[in-house]
């Protein structure tokens, strides 16, 4: 699956670093991409083995909002 | 000495580490101090040790802009 989310509070590389690093770490995750200008990670994954929910908290985990 | 820098395109506490672990890790620093709202990092150091001039290449280093 294919989902785009709202980030707010990155604001460099070395944000960039720690949502794609925190994100691309998890079981399911086949790839993450963050966009600083748009506030946005696109990310794809195994629904089977990774929840939407488990994506959101570790962008939440490491010190950013979540919006949507 | 005690010295003030003015650096730019520090933006969130990955940045303020990135500088503060740099810059502290050198031989002669004795403290540092980013202020990430007035983008100053504030130093302490043994001329003897260390020169302004290393500190400065430290924080360049970590890919921000030194103004002064």
């Amino acid at each position: 699956m294919d989902k785009t989310l709202k980030v707010e509070g990155m604001t460099c590389g070395h944000c960039v670093s720690a949502v794609e690093g925190s994100v691309g770490s998890l079981s399911g995750v086949e790839s993450v991409k963050v966009n600083l200008d748009q506030g946005q990670v696109n990310v794809s994954y195994d629904t089977a083995q990774v929840s939407e929910e488990a994506i959101k908290e570790a962008i939440d985990d490491q010190g950013f909002d979540v919006v949507s």
